[in-house]
């Protein structure tokens, strides 16, 4: 599909496009680089890409496709760093969780007859570096491109192929609609879930032996969620403010509203509210987005 | 351990109570009542309980233990049905969310010479009826015994062993501490669960079907928690309102400075912030309290 893909950053997302690349028959070659000396020994040690650079420059040489997969502030400095190195009619894309500000960032620095595709895989686990990478990350999950308005129709064509075969679905979407609906869907998720997990944290009633012994009463799961890379998610808040902050406005106007029922003894819209949320809930099981298995089927057996 | 134990109620938590017990041998009969003739149809249908009984005051003639599994605003009446047919030296125990207005709401009409211990496994799934149980749930979860002042030590004693022969860990706690620490580590990140999907149903520019389709980015964690039973759920809200206003307090109170970190652009805040939470979920593995599978083991392999 290409000849040599080049991922510049070697954490959970690049790891796994390795992975489930070599899987999918995707590249004759990978090459790989990661700013961390660290990081790129482990990448060496591991098997991770057919090739590791000591420079994203030398990684980039050559090659059809490259991706970036370093956290978002980061994308206008690698994309400035590797922008004299690209062979004319390379594919430059990325996996950033944000897409207006990495557009903003990157375009400028692409000289002419390069292709930018941003792109982001709706993918990932609460671990991060090179070693937590696996095949099978993208399998029935959403991998959206969103092109640029100069993006060419038959690269873009490619580029889907390319997530395809590492077992993603495909489907496009523009920036400023990809940043409100990732800000609901996961954004402004795991800023409450970080924001729970610090009161939990920050409480003196209430040990933090207390929290974690008693913790599978629902916490956990905000534990996990809370536990993901600090530096992505900063980058994250600070590059898709707009949206995030209008999904937190919506937030905090229901969570008042419930708040006062609870106040005020109001059961019926406390009821009627936990009701209407269930069918989301069916909704992501029918669409196999999700396991119907008890608590994530976390080992437990059933009885039947 | 006891010759006959009642539950009343047939959901989740006295069908698993009722798997458990029969994987341990704690009791030689196992009586079940439900108010819903349905319920108890489904019981008798799957074998739940060794007699399912059409009246809770025949469900509990001669029983030395009765559990009373239903949510915690039924207690109260419930108790006063059942308290003229209760055994002389029965234990009436309950496995309510909340323990101080389930202490309030029963203490008032058990007779003399009948033993009230209150208590609350902290385990459960997101599903609810008498098919949801089996027999693994309270493996290793902890069982929160809360005494009422002249509980007999003995029978609190007794009552430690038939949960720790269900598979559960026992501990002993008071009241309103109970109350307080179920508020953080359950009913307030329950609340905020259900407010997130209901922000994420109810936003016009981005359709349900986007919602649904793009979960896997952290949102479908929230909708999991977000498909738990209603009735009981509004009921947890409505009786543990001190200690959830609390709660909700402190955590509006942080989430607001976060919303101005991002705002203002701290990004030194939001990194600090997320990397502390981290600590809370390290925590909770080395407490063998959750699994560390990525994304909880949702059947992805991994590449080692």
């Amino acid at each position: 599909m290409y000849q040599r893909v080049a991922l510049i950053g070697l954490g959970l997302i690049a790891s796994s496009i390795f992975w489930a690349g070599k899987r999918g028959g995707v590249a004759a070659e990978f090459t790989g680089y990661a700013r961390s000396k660290a990081t790129r020994d482990t990448a060496r040690r591991i098997g991770l890409c057919d090739r590791i650079c000591d420079s994203a420059a030398a990684a980039v040489e050559d090659a059809d496709l490259v991706i970036l997969c370093v956290p978002v502030g980061a994308m206008g400095d690698v994309a400035a760093e590797i922008a004299p190195r690209l062979k004319p009619g390379a594919v430059v894309s990325d996996v950033g969780s944000v897409k207006k500000a990495v557009i903003e960032a990157v375009a400028p620095h692409l000289p002419d007859g390069v292709h930018f595709i941003p792109a982001h895989p709706l993918a990932g686990t609460e671990h991060s570096g090179p070693e937590s990478g696996f095949a099978e990350l993208f399998d029935n999950r959403w991998s959206l491109l969103v092109p640029v308005e100069d993006s060419d129709p038959e690269e873009v064509a490619r580029l889907g192929r390319f997530w395809r075969a590492l077992g993603a679905n495909v489907e496009e979407m523009d920036a400023e609609h990809h940043d409100l609906v990732l800000a609901v869907t996961s954004h402004t998720p795991h800023l409450i879930a970080y924001t729970m997990v610090g009161v939990a944290d920050d409480l003196r009633r209430v040990t933090d032996g207390e929290v974690i012994k008693y913790s599978a009463a629902g916490f956990r799961d905000f534990t996990r969620i809370a536990a993901s890379d600090p530096t992505m998610w900063r980058d994250v808040f600070l590059t898709n403010k707009e949206a995030t902050l209008e999904i937190l406005g919506r937030f905090t106007e229901e969570l008042f509203a419930l708040q006062r029922a609870i106040r005020t003894g109001d059961g019926q819209h406390l009821h009627d509210y936990f009701t209407r949320t269930r069918a989301i809930r069916r909704g992501i099981l029918d669409a196999g987005q999700d396991i119907d298995a008890p608590d994530f089927g976390r080992g437990l057996g059933r009885r039947d």
